[in-house]
C-alpha cells in the first residue's frame, strides 16, 4: 500500500512549524514519504488552499493523505475531520477547505476526529497541524480504519467553489489563481468553454481588452503577446508568452472574465 | 532505528546548497528521511536558528540526527561538533547554534569532529555544511559511534539563551522570535507566567500598551483584536486574531514584555 | 541501486507544481527519493538553471536522474530529453539547459523522448514537467532502458556555458552567479586562475576596484572586508565577510571580473 502523505498549509517555510509536523509524522510511520504541496498560502485564506489542493490531489496514486491546514479557527469548536472519496483521504480543519473535494465527489464520507489518543498527548489549542492532523494522518498511513477516530459527520461545512455562470450566449467567469508566471487561471472549464463555443467566433474579454482564440500553448505567439490556453488544470487561462499576464495585464484573483459569443 | 536527519540552515532555497547537502547524505546513507527545518535563516544570525532548532526537535523520533549550519565563522579554527543529548544528537559549527539544547541538557557530550575521513575528500573551506556536516551525520546516521569522529571537548561555546527575568512581582522578558503570521513570542514561559500570577491579576505590557488577560487560542477575540496566548511552543504571546500583531503593533525580535502584578 | 530525482525548476514553491510532479514520480516509483535542487530560478532563465544544476549534480551519488525544466518552448516542437554521462542521467527540454553537462561530458548521450506510453496519458501543452519528465524520470528510475524513450538526439541544443577569456597576461572574465549571502561567483576557475598568476603578483578588478589576495575563508578577514575566495564550486568568487557583497560593491550577474598580473 503506498503511504504518502501531502502538506498543504499557511505556515510558510520560515518558522520550524512545517519540520515539527514532518517529525511527528515520521515518529509514528517511519516509512511515509512527505511531499510539499504548498506552505506559501497566504495567511488565513482557505479559498486559494482549497483551489491548490484541487489542482493537485488528482495526480497522486491511490492510497495517498493529503492533510490541509489553513485554519483561523484553530482551537476553537470548528470540528478536525477527515474526508474519504474512496482511493485517498484528506485530514484538515471542517472550514471549507475541501469544497473542491466535496464538489468532485458528493459522496465523500466526513469522520469528526473525536478520539483523542490519535493526536499528540500534549496538545496545544494553536498549533493542530502539529498536535492533531499530524499524527491523525501518520496513523491513517498505518492503516488505523476511519471509525477508529470518531463518528461521522453528516454536515460539513461545505465551503466555497467559484463557478462560472453559463448561458447559451456567454459564460461569466473570473480569475480564481495567479501562479508564479503570472498566468491568470479563470474557473472556466475547457467543457464549459467548448459547449457555448463549438465551432462559432467568440470573445473572451477581460478589462478593456479580448482575445478571440484559443492557442495550443505560449510559445504559440511572438514574445510579450497576450493569448488564451487551457491550462495544465484544464481551465481558460490568460497569459502572456515570456512574460507575467497579471502584471501586465492588470488582473488578479477576482478579475471577471467573459466568453462572449460573437 | 529510526533514521531521520534534519536540516536548519541559512542556505535559502534559491542556490543549489541545499540539495548539494541532500546527494551527499544521500550518496553515504541511502535510507535516511531528510526533513527540512528551516533554510530561511536570515544570513549568520545563530540566535534565531538556535531558537527554531529547539522549537523543533521535541517533536522527532528517538535517533533523529539535527543538522544546523549558520556558520558565520566557517573555515575557520572554530571547530565542528556533534552534541548528543543520548536519544538524538546535533551536527554544526561550535558557535552557540545549539545553546537551547545544552540549556535542555546541561549533561549533553560533545565530540570534536577531527577525523577527516567521514568528511568529503576534497574539503573546501566555505561549505562545510556540505563537506562536513553532511557527511559526518549521514555516518552518524549509518550507526558509526561518536568516537570515531574524535575526542570529547569539554567547554564548548554555550552560546545565548534569551532568558526573562522574573522576580515575585514582574517578569521582565521580550520578544525573541515573529512567526509569519506576525505572532510575536516571547522567552516567557507558561510556568514563570503562572508562578508570579497564580490567580492575581495582571498585566502583560509592551510599548504603550497592556492585555490583562490569557486567551486559549486566537479565535477567542473578535477579528482584529489584540491577545496574549500561551503558544504552541509553551512560551507567552502576543497575537492579532487574523491579523499581524508584530506588524500592526511594531514588535519585532527585542521588544521588550513585562508581566506585572496588579 | 540508488533511486534519487533532483527537481529543478522556475516552478516556485507557491503553486502546487512541484507537488503535482512527484505526486506522478511516486506514483510510478513509491521508492524513490526526491530531492529539491532549487523551484526558484527566475522564470524562463534557463542560463541561471544550467549553472545550479552543475554546481549541485557532481554532489548525488550514481545513479541518480535529474530532472530540469525552465521550459519556455514547453509544448512547442523543442523535443523533451534524456542525456546520460554514464553514471547519471538528465530529464528536461533540449533548449541548452544542459550546457554545463555538455561540456563536462561531451560524449554524453542523448535520447530524444517520443514514446508517448512513458508520459501522462492526458498530455498537457502547457506542463511537461508534469506530464512529460516527471514520468519519464520515474519509468528511468524503475530501470527502463534509454532506448525505450526514442532515438537517439545526434545534435542537441548545446546551449551556453560562460566561459573567462585567458591570455598569459589577464583572465577577462564575469560574474555569473549571485547567492543567498551576495556572494558574486566568477565563471573563472582555480585552474586558470593559478595558470596565469603562478607565484606573481596579480589584481582582481571588478568596477571601480580590486583586490590583490586570494583568501582561504571569509572570516579570514575582518568583518565588513572585501575579499576574494575559490568558493565552494572551484570558482572565484567576491565576497565581504558578514556582508552581501553584491549589494554593497554593486555586482551583478553580468559585473566583468579580470584578472591582471602587476
Amino acid at each position: 500500500m503506498s503511504s504518502i502523505i501531502t502538506l498543504t498549509t499557511d505556515f510558510g517555510l520560515y518558522d520550524g512549524y512545517v519540520g515539527a509536523m514532518k517529525g511527528v509524522i515520521l515518529g509514528i510511520n517511519s516509512n511515509v514519504s512527505i511531499v510539499d504541496l504548498s506552505h506559501e498560502i497566504p495567511p488565513q485564506d482557505i479559498q486559494e488552499a482549497a483551489y491548490l489542493l484541487w489542482t493537485s490531489y488528482r495526480f497522486f496514486p491511490r492510497g495517498t493523505i493529503h492533510v490541509a491546514v489553513v485554519d483561523p479557527g484553530v482551537g476553537t469548536e470548528r470540528p478536525a475531520i477527515i474526508v474519504d472519496i474512496g482511493d485517498q483521504r484528506f485530514v484538515g480543519p471542517d472550514n471549507g477547505i475541501f469544497a473542491y473535494i466535496y464538489q468532485d465527489f458528493p459522496g465523500a464520507t466526513v469522520t469528526y476526529i473525536t478520539n483523542r489518543s490519535y493526536c499528540l498527548p500534549q496538545l496545544s489549542r494553536t498549533f493542530h497541524g502539529r498536535d492533531v492532523f499530524a499524527p491523525v494522518a501518520a496513523h491513517l498511513s498505518r492503516g488505523t480504519k476511519r471509525s477508529e477516530f470518531g463518528p461521522e459527520l453528516s454536515t460539513p461545512v461545505r465551503g466555497e467553489v467559484s463557478s462560472a455562470l453559463v448561458t447559451r450566449d456567454y459564460i461569466k467567469g473570473q480569475v480564481v489563481h495567479v501562479d508564479r508566471f503570472g498566468n491568470a487561471i479563470t474557473n472556466i472549464s475547457e467543457s464549459q468553454f467548448l459547449r457555448i463555443t463549438g465551432g462559432q467566433s467568440f470573445r473572451i474579454e477581460f478589462k478593456d481588452m479580448y482575445v478571440d482564440c484559443i492557442n495550443d500553448t505560449y510559445g504559440d505567439v511572438t514574445a510579450g503577446e497576450t493569448l488564451a490556453v487551457m491550462g495544465s488544470a484544464g481551465m481558460l487561462e490568460i497569459s502572456v508568452n515570456g512574460g507575467n499576464a497579471a502584471h501586465s495585464l492588470g488582473l488578479d484573483r477576482t478579475t471577471p472574465i467573459s466568453v462572449v459569443i460573437e
